[in-house]
């Protein structure tokens, strides 16, 4: 199975959304993440059929499919799990933190499908919803500020499935390696920039001391090959210009 | 330092927002991951004061900071990253993935302040925002559909920060780091060095892309407190020395 098929197995389950902005919201971020299968629970009539008509509404969203209850909704999955803000003291189910859930799931998407279900704006799975599940997980939220928005709950759960689920998802290309300009750049930079200072009479004099100094200096800049290459085109021009045959031009 | 005082180091800065409900939705997502410090660039003036009076606003979007552009708005912070949905290849600076930069941000917010900036709804960061950023990040969606839903971006770049954040901060690397230049000298420093490229002849004209490309190179350079001060006075004397008027002494 390639990822693609197994992110399709995937069912993100929307229960009694009021706002249609919500679930637009979920509907994109399923699509920013590669999952295509959005249902819906009693959703709030109105507002679903709006959001589903909209001008620019996304495929997820028009595809979506319309349940009257949550076990019809979750009838075709193997695994079911509900999310929460609560904390674990007052549920009677397993809660586990985004992460390691989310590791979970991916392992059971290679065999079959799975229900991920959010609850209302308000207040959340009630528990005839969350005993459906088999067992629950929560966004490491505050303590003093625990509930999200149903759109970024949905984002940052479906972020954390996607991340962990395989390389494909924008590893792209290697991380560039800047290549690194060679020794002899840097220290005609380093001569130049000294010549530069002395002229414009940042330096008195010359000194040992003083050219170590600036040595070090550019060599901290850690500059790659077209990097040096400008700077020193822009100082060679700054010297020129503070020679004083050269200043009244 | 707490977990909670380098939280509160991070700047969440929103340019050009156009959607009040975006804005709200960014601010409560900081609370949801315990960060505090929200500002503003160039907001659209009547969403944002609704935004911030509407009944229910969390203490975030009240306190939130607005400034006039985003060299103020980064002015305090030492590292500034911008965030993209654009691919590596059409961009001028590093790229980090949001896993492996969450990593960066977290080991700088030890050390000091941190802005990550988040583009407008419909256009993203423009190159002159880019240009005030060390490196950027981007969130690993599908290449299909690359942009997020800006409320949505902010919660799944704040859950990644705080994620891994007590596990990364806990490890406690020793502080050989460098103390990095806060954005306000590496502006001046910037700015310095166009005045001296023009007096010297080497830019003909003062450009937007012109102050754009110098501003990018000398973000590559990483610059520490200390090296930023001592090249701010380097130039500075240059600067001085290339007008006319002083160029005979």
């Amino acid at each position: 199975l390639t990822q693609g098929d197994q992110f399709g197995r995937l069912r993100v389950v929307l229960v009694r959304s009021r706002n249609p902005l919500n679930i637009g919201a979920a509907a994109r971020a399923m699509s920013n993440f590669g999952f295509s299968c959005l249902r819906v629970v009693k959703p709030y009539e109105a507002g679903f059929r709006e959001a589903r008509s909209a001008v620019g509404a996304s495929e997820t969203l028009i595809r979506a499919e319309q349940y009257e209850s949550v076990a019809e909704a979750v009838a075709d999955c193997s695994l079911v799990v509900g999310t929460t803000s609560v904390g674990r003291r007052e549920l009677q189910q397993p809660v586990e933190r985004l992460d390691a859930g989310a590791a979970l799931i991916r392992e059971q998407l290679a065999l079959g499908r799975v229900a991920l279900l959010f609850g209302s704006e308000k207040i959340g799975l009630r528990n005839e919803d969350l005993s459906h599940c088999h067992w629950l997980m929560r966004i490491p939220t505050r303590e003093a500020h625990r509930s999200m928005n149903l759109g970024q709950a949905v984002a940052v759960c479906l972020y954390e499935l996607a991340r962990g689920g395989s390389v494909a998802i924008g590893a792209g290309k290697p991380p560039v390696q800047k290549r690194r300009a060679p020794s002899r750049d840097i220290e005609r930079l380093t001569m130049l920039l000294v010549d530069a200072l002395q002229a414009s009479g940042y330096l008195d004099a010359r000194s040992a001391a003083s050219d170590q100094k600036v040595r070090r200096l550019v060599r901290r800049l850690n500059l790659d090959a077209g990097d040096a290459e400008v700077l020193l085109g822009m100082v060679r021009q700054m010297l020129w210009k503070l020679e004083p045959r050269n200043s009244r031009a």
